[in-house]
């Protein structure tokens, strides 16, 4: 991830020399070699998950390392980690020492991952721990010693190397569990409510709503006063956004879905949504719903829909199927990717200051995650819990701990 | 449509007041009646299409009336004419005066037509005639007496009422063939370019392009030296195309399709399309083309893709099948509704009279339309002559000529 935006709250945490000397020399040690998940997809068709012994990185100028406390288990790590196996079918292999997992991959989905055939990759998109060590430059050393959420791509280890960027210093007291989800998703969810202001529209629609990310959009939504219409596959889904006091919740699994969202975006004046989901026809239906809320039922018929710019930025892929527009919903539509990254990359310092000082400040309530299983690097392959994990159920989190 | 933009080519051709009333003066008498072309679609799904006897309007401020001597029949006329009926089973009725022709619509197509069941709409997008009528206003009468093309969405019709900023004054001596089609076509051609330039890309891509549309586009990048890649569905349609001297021309029934798309499309660097298709699975193939062109065969693998932002505009509807998206193009894309109403709308005043004075100085150049069959009103509901325009056949462009 190509990182170019300047960020002035490590600055504020830039430490004087001694300090930071004295910091440096209280560090423990960083072993040579460390643990790490790798995730590896075979020309024959496998994966293969195992825990490799290698060498411990070491920062280059304007780097950190971060020893690992813990990381969560996203649905976006997921897709990487596993690759579309079919976990029902994975096996265990390897010693006790090096476990190994393997599952079968299928031919069709083998032709979308050619890229990665023969690639051991690392895994696990953020986490939290401790700044052991720096490259030379004032933002990397200005961390040393901090705990800090930081996105890293291979936080599925015991030290992953980080960009002061993509690090948030923590408040003091804050645990590994507060810390671990303190980046991605936090910023994520504000990067909506930022992408919505700047793009002129006034109220958000979000489906898999029930997600962390989708809880904190909610608190979010509800302290700024923006209307948020909450897509939910399921009727528990709808019930912890309810009891989270979620004003509109619509259940795709309920026969009135349809009728129900034109009835929410109606009220919300929702025209952007956010949508994790991104196969089949979620994302049609939202732009036809979103048009119907828009055309009163009297208007004269025009070929070319309403002038009301309608807009689904796509952010996930949890259907794999090809997204089917069914276009009832004029010409002022627009569907897109949308990434936390290139965001952070196109806002401006000092509204990312505001951005991350918020996180911060309210780390252990608006953002605050929930998990409901911690485990190792190594039960990350007992083939049980894997197949737990995978299988991303409502209201289990699991949260992988290095260190242990 | 809404007009909210201002126009500084029509005050290049504001008349002394003396001039004016002269011209008035020597214009013949506009009839209390006119024929009018007018499509329905009613309850029991069947499309009735009549050439009417109506009053013929009277500008109001701001208005023009234009006697309209030539109008084109674009696919995008065909929508809203022909309601996607069955065509095959036309049936002529009526009277030798007030011709009349109904055809059945099949119960799905119908569906999406409930918002103009019943209403009787008049048709025809653009034109050209003589401005014989003005609503008191500076910009409506400069226009006085002046050959003008025009949008004004009745142009089947022996008069129709125009806003002035959606008329281009022609150059002394145009005919009515030369400026039938000097609206749409040339301003939707030079705008797809503009917003090349505006949002950041250095190359084209264009479906159905060996279309009179497609042909204006080839001149104006050949002109402006903007790489273009053309796609087309036919041999035939390749061969026109190459005759201007296409240099990209890549066609979808050829079996090396995609990878004539992917070494195209890296040749010529281009990662914005314009697509009149709108179904189907072209703009997927598009998108994944464009993003195996950028990344190089030894990237590594990346789930998120390129960070090159991919976008394709949709301008038409040719095919009336859900778009589908198979998404191997990562996040950095954007698929969307593209009209050139907005895109004037959103264009400042310097911008379009730089657009228009090209259009006028080059218009039988670069902006040439070429018709093979001239039709007065009637025999446009010739249950043959019907069902050969509605087929849209490559090489094949009707005229329509409301005062025959």
């Amino acid at each position: 991830m190509a990182l170019t935006f300047a960020d002035d709250l490590t600055a504020r945490h830039r430490l004087p020399k001694q300090e930071r000397d004295e910091r440096r020399a209280t560090m423990t040690e960083v072993p040579a070699t460390m643990r790490q998940l790798r995730s590896l997809v075979t020309a024959e068709g496998e994966l293969r998950l195992s825990v490799d012994t290698v060498d411990t990185p070491k920062p280059a100028a304007g780097l950190v390392l971060v020893r690992v406390e813990a990381a969560p288990v996203n649905p976006s790590d997921l897709g990487l980690l596993l690759a579309m196996a079919d976990v029902s079918k994975a096996v265990a292999s390897g010693s006790e020492d090096a476990p190994v997992v393997t599952a079968p991959i299928s031919a069709s989905v083998m032709s979308a991952l050619t890229a990665r055939i023969g690639k051991s990759m690392s895994v696990g998109n953020e986490g939290t721990g401790v700044v052991v060590a720096a490259g030379p430059s004032p933002d990397a050393e200005s961390l040393l010693g901090r705990t800090v959420g930081f996105v890293g791509g291979a936080s599925y280890g015991e030290y992953c190397l980080a960009s002061p960027q993509m690090c948030l210093p923590l408040p003091d007291g804050a645990s590994a569990s507060d810390g671990a989800s303190s980046f991605v998703n936090p910023l994520t969810a504000l990067g909506m409510v930022e992408t919505m202001r700047n793009e002129g529209h006034t109220g958000l629609v979000h489906t898999a709503a029930a997600s962390n990310l989708g809880q904190m959009l909610n608190r979010i939504c509800q302290a700024d006063d923006v209307p948020l219409v909450n897509i939910v596959r399921r009727p528990e889904q709808a019930q912890i956004l309810r009891d989270l006091g979620a004003r509109y919740v619509c259940d795709s699994s309920e026969p009135t879905f349809e009728a129900d969202l034109v009835a929410a975006l109606r009220d919300a004046k929702a025209t952007l949504a956010f949508d994790a989901v991104g196969g089949g026809q979620l994302v049609s239906q939202i732009l036809n719903a979103m048009e119907a809320a828009i055309v009163p039922d009297d208007a004269p018929y025009s070929r070319y829909g309403s002038d009301v710019h309608k807009q689904v930025y796509v952010y996930g892929a949890l259907d794999r199927r090809p997204i089917e527009l069914h276009r009832r919903f004029g010409f002022a539509w627009g569907v897109g990717g949308w990434l936390l990254t290139p965001f952070l990359a196109r806002t401006d310092a000092a509204d990312l200051a505001r951005l991350r000082q918020r996180v911060a400040d309210e780390l252990t309530t608006t953002f605050a995650s929930h998990y409901t299983d911690q485990i190792s690097l190594h039960q990350a392959l007992d083939v049980q819990t894997l197949q737990r994990y995978a299988r991303q159920a409502t209201g289990e989190k699991f949260l992988l701990e290095p260190q242990r």
